[in-house]
């Protein structure tokens, strides 16, 4: 992954590159992340007899954020690593046993579980609008069901949070943002918050986890603790500069930012490589402090602000001159909207002579369409995407329009398609996000609440 | 752990309490779940002499989510637990080097580093307020900013949602809160999350890791899935009741409420444990079912509730005639409130002369107050809460009021306090929680927006 814009980097604080060829450490076992029904059905079906029946389960949501306009598939990838290790082992199998919670005959089946079917999605940063068919799950009852809770659970943060990422980016323009939320979430959602964002066109992260793990640049100085940490503000960034030169990026609020400023660069010089702003008016405080470094001799002096932005502080930032935003709490939150509320329904089954029959539940308020859909981009003469084609047991009606493929093979007959994991999963879900978000109507890009940018259309 | 009342729950979904001699799995190490910035500090710091200064870190929040009487303390044990594992192994210690993030004498004091400080903290459950100093850290600088990332993502997370999850359970009274919300939140979030739901008093998770891990009872019997399944309701029905048994719980949303109860109670008969209600206007059809379950002399069979819940559709529920609640999505995402907004902040340090010196930023709106506080909460003469006193360098003035010591000893010279972790942890904390809540004054369990419900006075 390249940073979007390598010259924005200030110089201490960039971006350190991948350059180890130490192996990521292995997955844990991933079987008990999940809920306790997924087990019981397996028994249940398999002493019904029904536990064969070979199943289509589609994952969607059946609405986008109140007022959002686009939603960011995320978390493939990642899904497909843990996959690989949800494994039933002896450590599983006698807890379970121990508790009672199957009998012997499913333990048996778990003991040996590993999934066999195919899985086909939206290619991981590709947009998704209400009732998108993002994942569709293939495989017998027993073999599917059991994925749903470690499916979701996955899809439904890391989309969260590349949804709401997307929309700083957005709104960012050609200025970096950079992940700095660990703190603010649970500390393996860190990790998983901070490669979402990357997927979203974030250029690098706080989170040294996600650095190891899929190559991400990493970044990071100095907080207001160092500072104070010495006898002055004069002292710190004295020590701060002796350690990683004068092209590191200094922490000025502590104290007063002007003194703070003007100290910064009498002590860096010219070099001096950013100042970073975490407090107050920061459109106020980026045009004195511009003008400041300016007067000072500091042209080159970076300035990267960081306090609660969301994308709406970013939009109002755009006018001032800042050359980069930090973004931690709204992001790795969702920006009010922490889950994608996406569901893995039964579409579809086998009955007893193996012919398929689509099925779905006729709950109020949680109905859904039974059968396999089957989901075309519309685009019109200039590439601009105009709808979502959904097909419901066939492909959609296209009419003669031009249209684009949103499914691409994830898993077949078991195997994982190793192109989407791991560092390079990461880079092609970037590029994807970018190019269908530039594919969108302008519309996709305003911040105010509005309908999903392009119409769903069934057939 | 023992659920509030063991015979509201359903027999085949009765909660399956610990029974296994399992160990549980290792915590993975935990010591690159930080910003890359407590390194790079620690660096800077060993250069300029004072990462040896004696340091006290609290960890506050400035304020509570809009609206919320007070915020309930919930992590301390779970990372008390990866504090053991805050280790950098030599795979860490390779890929750090590799990528020139920190140098040479930096990463010799990392391979080294072992938490030999104090740590006090609010008593896992315990109930705070704005700035309440629910954990003080004490130890070297280098050795206690290297905890800050890692330690604000478990208290931030687990806060939040035990935070939310207290006013569910003060909403529902009696009745019993299950949590289910796994598939709504990053997979090892769900498993925090379900140990801070049972901290704050729900009787029960669907997620089988937190099973595994603190021992807690865990439920699930079907979703829709397993009916669409199958060629009709009644044969979903008569495969679930001849796995479990007639004291399952069917799940009777699927087609048409009225002809399910119905077929339930004729296939189950009066043993049927409980039907499941997850979509519709939910008091209505609670108060239909319940009368046909009557009627047709199931009058033992109880109804569970599901449908995205939150603390104030729990509250509309009391009047219905309900016997547990199952709570998603609202429970994970912290009910709008997704992180505690904690911060670790360096209050006093030594000088060269070792003498403890206060210390704080002046940074506008994120000001924080030097000095180690001491907590208490006072209590009037029937022990009642009346307010939260701090004192700042010293015990705080109480005027010769009821008090209660509100920190307890977690770390001493680097040995954890084992009582705070494992499921006697959890248990402890529950009742800690518990105990707290009920000395509240009654308006802490309004769930209007309103103030915190106790002052906090500064002496």
């Amino acid at each position: 992954m390249t940073p979007q814009s390598a010259s924005a980097q200030p110089h201490a604080a960039r971006a350190t590159e991948s350059a180890s060829a130490v192996p990521a450490p292995a997955v844990p076992v991933t079987a008990l992340l999940t809920d306790q029904y997924e087990l019981t059905m397996v028994q249940a079906a398999l002493a019904s007899g029904a536990a064969g029946r070979r199943c289509v389960f589609e994952v969607f949501t059946r609405h986008l954020p109140a007022g959002r306009r686009y939603g960011v598939v995320a978390g493939t990838g990642r899904m497909l690593e843990g996959l690989a290790a949800f494994r039933f082992g002896g450590a599983e199998i006698d807890w379970l046993r121990g508790r009672g919670i199957v009998d012997e005959p499913t333990l048996e089946f778990l003991a040996d579980y590993r999934f066999s079917g195919d899985i086909h999605g939206y290619a991981e940063g590709e947009v998704f609008l209400p009732d998108s068919p993002v994942l569709r799950v293939e495989a017998s009852f027993a073999e599917a069901c059991l994925l749903e809770t470690y499916v979701l659970s996955v899809l439904n943060h890391d989309s969260a949070i590349a949804s709401a990422a997307s929309r700083m980016t957005v709104a960012a323009g050609d200025r970096p943002c950079v992940e700095m939320g660990s703190r603010r979430t649970q500390e393996f959602s860190a990790v998983a918050a901070a490669r979402a964002a990357a997927v979203a066109g974030f250029t690098a992260t706080s989170n040294l986890e996600a650095g190891r793990r899929w190559g991400l640049p990493t970044l990071g100085t100095a907080a207001h603790a160092f500072t104070l940490l010495h006898d002055s503000e004069e002292e710190a960034f004295e020590a701060q500069v002796a350690a990683f030169g004068p092209g590191t990026t200094l922490l000025v609020d502590t104290y007063d930012v002007e003194t703070a400023v003007r100290r910064a660069a009498a002590i860096a010089g010219p070099e001096l490589g950013a100042v970073r702003l975490d407090s107050g008016d920061l459109v106020e405080q980026a045009g004195e402090v511009r003008a400041l470094l300016d007067s000072l001799g500091n042209t080159g002096t970076r300035i990267i602000v960081s306090s609660d932005l969301d994308e709406h502080a970013i939009a109002r930032l755009q006018s001032a001159p800042v050359d980069s935003y930090g973004v931690g709490t709204k992001l790795v939150t969702g920006s009010g909207s922490p889950t994608a509320a996406m569901v893995y329904k039964l579409v579809a089954r086998t009955d007893d002579d193996g012919q398929s029959i689509p099925v779905a539940k006729n709950a109020p308020g949680k109905s859904s369409l039974g059968g396999v859909k089957h989901p075309l981009r519309s685009l019109d003469e200039s590439g601009r995407a105009t709808a979502e084609l959904i097909g419901v047991g066939a492909a959609p009606q296209t009419h003669g329009q031009r249209t684009r493929e949103l499914m691409v093979p994830l898993v077949r007959r078991g195997e994982i398609a190793a192109e989407h994991t791991g560092e390079s999963g990461v880079a092609q879900a970037r590029r994807r996000h970018a190019a269908s978000l530039a594919e969108l109507p302008p519309a996709a890009k305003r911040l105010q609440d509005g309908d999903p940018v392009l119409p769903t259309i069934f057939s």
